[in-house]
């Protein structure tokens, strides 16, 4: 039995989640059912395209999850599963949540899903609620063996897959620049799309000094030395420091400080990051 | 092995709910724990009661769901079980918690819990937490088969089972009026409890406008007329929508927007809606 | 197979937790996983601390708690996993989050663990998220029987487990003094130091009176006489009760109100509490 992993930007304040659950485990009771989040900021694709690298990787080949932020709920948008380089399976609206996952880790399969087979029986009326009917449902089927993935419907074009626009991390001589990704919401951290392979080809060591510079919509919204650090304990309380993220990524924080909060840092494409080796 | 589905308004940020868990694991290690949610709001009895008809068709019969929002912990309110029409059993103390099972899916059997069986060894000096103490652990009983539904206690007056005060929707002339029952928190959605079914009488199609007005205590909170769509998807973003929602009722939304927000609307019998053809 | 139970100050809005889950269920696939709470306000270990006693000894013996609150991460501060009284096992940082168990129910053996084998392999280069590369990966091998406890790595001396200062309520006269350990959260109730048997020698009796004074850095945050109440409903609504709570010490609250926000009262051990006899 493989596992099903659900996120969304339901929230858990209501009962539209444990509806989700009570739809897979119908389908069947040995199914092992686990969250991903759903505390997904309402509509916000790229957060959740972002939390599936986050996690995928540390769930096991065959695993399955399914991924409801569905602006587009009743539109044309596609509704597919595709099987990521790692094995696992994302289903999902074709809306862009499949961005990062596409361009870093890798797609090989993608499929569309047959709502004529892999749709709740009687749930015909109801046209805002996807997650239960056909994701919940589909992802259940496949967790638990009814149907294999090519059960789920037929094969689409790995290319066409819906991507947000995203810009590729660049190292130009001492000088690394990329976008900030995502805040680790808890801590106030930036994370960034610099892969810590390309920063070290910077050739810096824990302890040294780079300059950092964030800029927004053509505002330097931060510009300042700081150091490069194993950890946060390498540093002081409330010091700042660059270190490599849970995702082999380059970060940047405060210790026990939130350095989004503290310089009104935000994320996306339009908030630039550039690490300069002085 | 029947399912065990805990609702609280406990929040999951102490440890009241994991305790609950133990306790029921305890029971038996084989039982399967699942959650509606534990965020209803201190003491909501009326949300409680929402929640359990959003959520509980959509676990099979013979799931047992446990609910406590129990401001009258601790006083002579009843500790029951009641058997649904649909054959789920609900664990809860009497208190209204049960008004819209009763009133919109039916309740036909009724039990109340024995404490001198049902009730976890050595709680007894404690008097606030019958969540862990009595409703987790008689829950647990019954949804491992350490009791059948007899074992509960003994037969009580489904008739008895408290409610709280609702006001049925109804028809007059081109005009269906009814009350909002609850939001749809994330999106900020108004659900009413005026049925697609009752709607339908309107005679109307996807592209029609219609008036709806929304009155709270004499003052006329909203009035404008709102397109008729299938889903979000069919109006711009910003658009107001009717709609059917999940749970087949009609509801009002702003797409991608918080209609609750936009125009200071609540929830309960005060805060009424009419749907009007033109 | 022994259930695992996670603690963490993560959140449960990003991927983390479930990166944790996902390295716990590759462990072994039967391994049965639950939360404590994941809301511990980031870096408190005082609070990791708290839960832990509120929630361990209603979890059976041989359960494996994972307890992740670690501002100390990638310092020298000791991975350990310590056997309770209870013959629970909790996976730490050696940081203080043991501070209760300690000195309230009991450790009675401790490990250190020894990351050359109980590290998830090919994690060597983040030094940031031991939650999910150390401690629930070796939580999870425990839990499952991959490791016995021997398997953890090195005894260490119990006197060594790292303690944060706690005062000890005491008894003189007719008065009983205490600390302020912890807020029921979502209630508002303040829960003490003072065990329901120590408050039992002032020989008081359920509707008595007695004077509670609150003191906090030499100021008095309140003084007023409080009835002594068996729960809350023995109160009216906003009326104000001493009580035992469900970990059986003794709490203020204000019924359907908060005692915390009401008189701006917070916790720890600058917090003093004393409950007098008139």
């Amino acid at each position: 039995m493989r596992p099903l992993i659900l996120q969304t930007d339901f929230g858990t304040s209501d009962g539209a989640v444990s509806a989700m659950y009570g739809v897979a485990y119908s389908v069947d009771e040995n199914l092992r059912i686990f969250d991903l989040t759903h505390d997904i900021q309402p509509y916000n694709i790229w957060e959740a395209s972002y939390r599936l690298i986050q996690t995928v990787n540390y769930w096991k080949e065959g695993s399955v999850f399914v991924s409801v932020v569905d602006p587009g709920v009743g539109s044309n948008r596609k509704s597919v599963v595709v099987k990521t380089a790692g094995g696992q399976y994302i289903v999902t609206p074709d809306n862009g949540t499949l961005t990062h996952m596409k361009k870093i880790i890798g797609i090989v399969e993608a499929r569309e899903i047959d709502e004529s087979v892999n749709r709740l029986p009687n749930s015909g009326e109801s046209y805002t609620f996807h997650g239960r009917d056909i994701y919940a449902y589909t992802g259940a089927r496949l967790a638990s063996g009814v149907i294999d993935y090519e059960g789920v419907g037929p094969l689409i074009n790995v290319d066409d897959i819906v991507e947000l626009k995203t810009i590729a991390p660049k190292k130009e001589g001492d000088m690394i620049s990329g976008t900030i990704d995502v805040l680790d919401i808890r801590f106030g951290s930036l994370w960034t799309n610099i892969p810590r392979t390309l920063f070290k080809e910077l050739n810096v060591q824990f302890g040294d000094y780079l300059e950092i510079s964030i800029e927004h919509e053509h505002r330097i919204a931060y510009k300042n030395m700081i150091v490069y650090a194993r950890s946060f304990a390498d540093v002081s309380t409330g010091e700042t420091l660059l270190y490599t993220n849970s995702l082999d990524h380059m970060a940047v924080a405060i210790n026990q400080g939130s350095f989004a909060k503290a310089y009104n840092v935000g994320t996306g494409t339009s908030w630039k990051i550039s690490i300069k080796k002085i």
